[in-house]
């Protein structure tokens, strides 16, 4: 039985079936694919696209999703094991997973980092802890990476530009009031590397690069299709000649728990915003982002409302990637 | 396309076709309308009726609903153009509204005015930024007017009454101890001169007249129909020889923002409470309210009990009318 | 039209029919015996188990649940009759059962007791209201009671024991750092006794038996099946020779509402636990808990990770139990 926790221990041929039928889903969206099977989704933070998008995308292959948000309204939950549960969980993992496997034919998880020790967050217990004792497949709807939204990302390039070995593909941080999980950026250099892009990361200082897991995991992809990892600090340098830009905010990990300090180096990086006059240093680059974007901080109205912003459209290709992913995780033992 | 913002902007012959289908849906509920079609209902404060109708009527008609609560379980939202979003909201209205348009086929908002400033509150910017952004028909579930109470209202006494021309109609405010919205009394006012009935508007004092714009509204509807819009603070001349009682609790519009000054106006009326004596004024008249309704506060349990109650039939046919008025909106491009 | 308020009313032919049936269901569960039905789950309390078994059940069935949390995302509701209601609640419950049973073919709530007055919690008002106004079935969900894991918790036995007349049945109390719901306790005792068992309760103290009404209801459905309700303090004299351990903590009545006191006590009887070595004073003794169960403070990891423990098959089962129970209840008319 495969989980989708992470498109790191997926091969590019086996996501690439998934964007292929992703693409057949999105002509021909009503299929009972899902025919009387359902879904849990278990949001432990909020969610709109997500959960819109795998709750119609269910229901239009004939299944259905259960919305379920744990310590909200249903119990807190505990994920050590051999820990006496005094504490404020009134439930263990182990017998969630197994609880829920035995109504649903899917376990997917939305569960942020706690941004307190990232040497904790990293490890990714919780959605690791379901995958382990659940015995249906468990999908990852973002933890420390979010690769439902990498599937969609790939499939909108792919719409746009076909073939995307050798693309200049940029990843730039950007300034956000808050400081911001990472995974969005973490799945961003792993599957544009994966797919054979030539990846240059664009962040304030040195303090703003990722997680070396995920340096490690995209320069190795990298590597693999003849192509660099680059990280730069300079704006000019990183857009000059991108075609895609895909914008996203995070914290430091340095300053990690720390916020308070981090929030003043992060607030001089402003100037980091995406707009028309950068936009205008690439090779007729496409723009995009995760949703949700604050406008006119993390990129311009301009560029918003822009022919070459794909946002909207990455957006809408979650539905079709999930629906296509769904398929095949469900369907995966009869087929 | 169109969307069903207000009654202000359609004609009585499009409201009367939903209103016919409606009472061939109530005879038979289940019918593939909307087959694998589906609704976003946008939360911003809390539902029962409302909720539970839409969900469940557009299962019947072989369709989804999402339920979305923004601010609670999704994002706060930003409604201004070109604002710097440095503050709460992290995702502006465009980008939702053309999202869940990619994902859903009809898109339904309930969102009550903030009570401080009446003269933003009756811009309806919230409902007005989806129907401008969204590429899918917007419904009502109640902002500065309540569209798809005033349809099960008509419907209910049409149900009792046949033709409405003529007919002697009171829209009584009531005491209750919170200061309420206006928009069910300002629907009750419009829907009432629309459908050719002899309006009288019952309250304590000038200062909880409705909004000129509404009283304009029902003042041109009745001179249209030969009928009179008639404001008064005498309950006796207001209650003799009325067909239908219609009773709304609302705080006064001069006072908007200043609730602790028009408390103290407000908790000298309750006496305009609904009450057998002042019933027994009517000319065999039928009651009716909206609901949620405190008992023994709006309406007394005497009221309530009676047999000229129609309060359930008339939330009970919002469930009719919001079927047919999906199937209009969701398949108007098709018929 | 029949209820599902408590077992206590039920025959116990008629509760053997619809575990009958759940078997049955086990074996098919999609059916389209609720076909375009739909059930309102009102959750005044949060939910995992009973949530999502429900919603999924219904729709393995054909049919759709609306899920309402009064007071959360819906209106706070009035259960006197005769009150004026200036306070919170802005709706009478007699309002809410007729709408939603104008919307919905059966209605099912969830509500805690208060646990402040065991005198007030005792009388099941909400849901008794509910029962009295609802013109549809009404099932309990967990009040004062928990009926629908009785049904699973029987189920469970039966298909490891098959007959259960004359098994040894032991409900032990154990510790937990909060003062629990009764409910579960009160209708293990009423539901081992009516299927015929030997029943033993174990509890720390005098003040740990159940309410009189539970006790004297287990008593007589033992005397009728030639069986004993043995209660005992003595922990090796309770697990001697028991084929069947169910476990549960609740607070001692009579401490409702001065908790503060009832802690000290409570606090001295945390080796109450289940443990492999009281398990094994059995004879070959089945172990089960309605689950949320915290691991290591109500039974030690080794018990819940054994194979006499059948609390997820329990889980489980309440899918099965409720599929059935609400075919029995939504179609008894038309059978």
């Amino acid at each position: 039985m495969q989980h989708f926790l992470t498109t790191e221990t997926w091969s590019k041929p086996n996501l690439q079936k998934i964007l292929d039928f992703a693409k057949d889903l999105k002509q021909s969206p009503i299929q009972p694919l899902l025919k009387n099977k359902s879904i849990a989704l278990l949001f432990f933070n909020p969610s709109l696209r997500t959960r819109t998008s795998f709750e119609i995308g269910i229901e239009q292959l004939g299944g259905h999703a259960v919305v379920l948000q744990p310590g909200k309204d249903a119990w807190p939950i505990e994920f050590e094991l051999g820990s006496v549960m005094d504490g404020e969980a009134e439930e263990h993992v182990k017998e969630v997973a197994q609880v829920l496997s035995s109504y649903c034919d899917l376990i997917a998880i939305r569960a942020f980092p706690k941004f307190v020790d990232w040497q904790k967050d990293k490890l990714d217990t919780l959605l690791n802890s379901f995958a382990q004792y659940a015995s249906v497949p468990v999908i990852n709807m973002e933890t420390i990476t979010h690769p439902c939204q990498e599937l969609a990302h790939i499939m909108t390039l792919q719409e746009k530009l076909g073939d995307l070995q050798g693309k200049k593909y940029l990843l730039t941080w950007t300034y956000h009031p808050k400081p911001l999980n990472t995974a969005v950026a973490n799945s961003a250099l792993m599957i544009a590397s994966k797919f054979g892009m030539d990846v240059t990361l664009l962040c304030p200082t040195e303090e703003y690069v990722l997680d070396e897991h995920y340096m490690q995991s995209a320069r190795s992809n990298c590597s693999q299709n003849n192509q660099n990892l680059t990280v730069t600090h300079n704006i000019e340098e990183a857009y000059s000649g991108a075609e895609i830009v895909y914008a996203k905010s995070w914290g430091a990990l340095p300053y990690f728990g720390q916020w308070e300090k981090e929030k003043l180096i992060r607030d001089q990086y402003k100037h980091f915003i995406v707009d028309e006059k950068k936009m205008a240093m690439t090779n007729q680059g496409l723009f995009s982002h995760c949703l949700p974007l604050r406008r006119n901080v993390k990129a311009t109205d301009a560029v918003m409302d822009s022919e070459y912003c794909v946002a909207i459209q990455e957006a809408e290709n979650r539905l079709h990637v999930q629906k296509s992913l769904m398929n095949f995780l469900a369907n995966q033992h009869s087929s």
